[in-house]
């Protein structure tokens, strides 16, 4: 697979960005029941291994999950503090759960493997975003298995099929959109910022 | 005006953020008029007097701007690094351009004079989103005028509904949901993060 031009930017801006943990956090914009967004920070866990995919993870209890199923329309902004640059991702998110098809398990295994033990553990806290549980036992659990992952543990997969692209250093400023067309090409364009 | 206890929160964390310059920056989720989110880094330009609504800026030429027109809901997303903790603000916008009530225009007007000439400058330049403009000239029109807020110019105004505050740190973390009732309070829940 060729990568598309917007990928050498993201890896380029990951690495200028590598001082600070927090440039791989961004933001989820996805659409709730009542049509309205919602929005929220994930943490970007790399591609899917020969695609142009990104990975988050999330837990089958969170309302985005519900969302996705519904609605799987999405927007990532991904701001870059130290390069002052921007990445607006377009596309399509796919929420691979325990029951997905059985081609997509070994990345959702794969991807619970490399977690922390931290990230796993929050998989079997309580239910998020319910009334708080307030026995403190209730949020240091048994450590879950590290090898075969639980079952509300979902894998994210984000399609990209439109990235804007704003360098807000620049001379005014620079910024382009690169958009997926019809015959799966790339094509990119300057625009004004 | 009594504060609604989410504004001491905001006050706090953008005091213990001021190191960095773009704890004032947030991503902004809204509709397209296709149902498709779309989510956009804006800098926050503090609350309108006597109120609780989060002043934005905004050009009436800009995508934003139509969305909002047509489906006011909104959700930002407010990451704040130094202090490890997340605000989710739900709220309805409101877009005060050149014609909005004239009650609105002395708060769109006050803007105005208070931005950077950098900032203002961004309203004579060509249309955002346009195939680029490659004349240079183009982006270094005479500067207009500080008193008088261009046409295009808009304040974008945000009125919260509810608040979900994410502590990263805590044992294990803490998280709260503030609502704005039917009889016009703000109530508080801990709920799980």
């Amino acid at each position: 697979m060729s990568l598309p031009p917007w990928r050498s930017l993201i890896t380029r801006a990951l690495h200028k960005n590598r001082s600070l943990v927090y440039s791989r956090y961004l933001q989820l914009a996805t659409v709730r029941e009542n049509g309205f967004p919602a929005n929220r920070t994930v943490v970007f866990r790399g591609f899917l291994e020969d695609t142009n995919q990104l990975k988050f993870i999330t837990d089958i209890r969170s309302e985005k999950a519900e969302q996705i199923v519904k609605q799987p329309a999405a927007e990532i902004c991904w701001y870059f503090p130290n390069t002052r640059e921007q990445f607006r991702i377009t596309g399509k998110l796919t929420l691979v759960t325990a029951n997905s098809h059985h081609n997509l398990q070994p990345a959702r295994i794969k991807m619970w493997q490399e977690l922390s033990d931290a990230a796993r553990l929050q998989f079997v806290w309580p239910d998020s975003g319910k009334a708080r549980v307030t026995t403190p036992e209730a949020f240091t659990p048994p450590a879950p298995d590290t090898i075969q992952p639980v079952e509300n543990f979902c894998l994210l997969l984000l399609e990209p099929t439109k990235v804007d692209h704003l360098e807000l250093r620049g001379e005014p400023q620079n910024r382009w959109v690169y958009y997926y067309n019809e015959n799966q090409e790339w094509l990119t364009e300057a625009i004004n910022p």
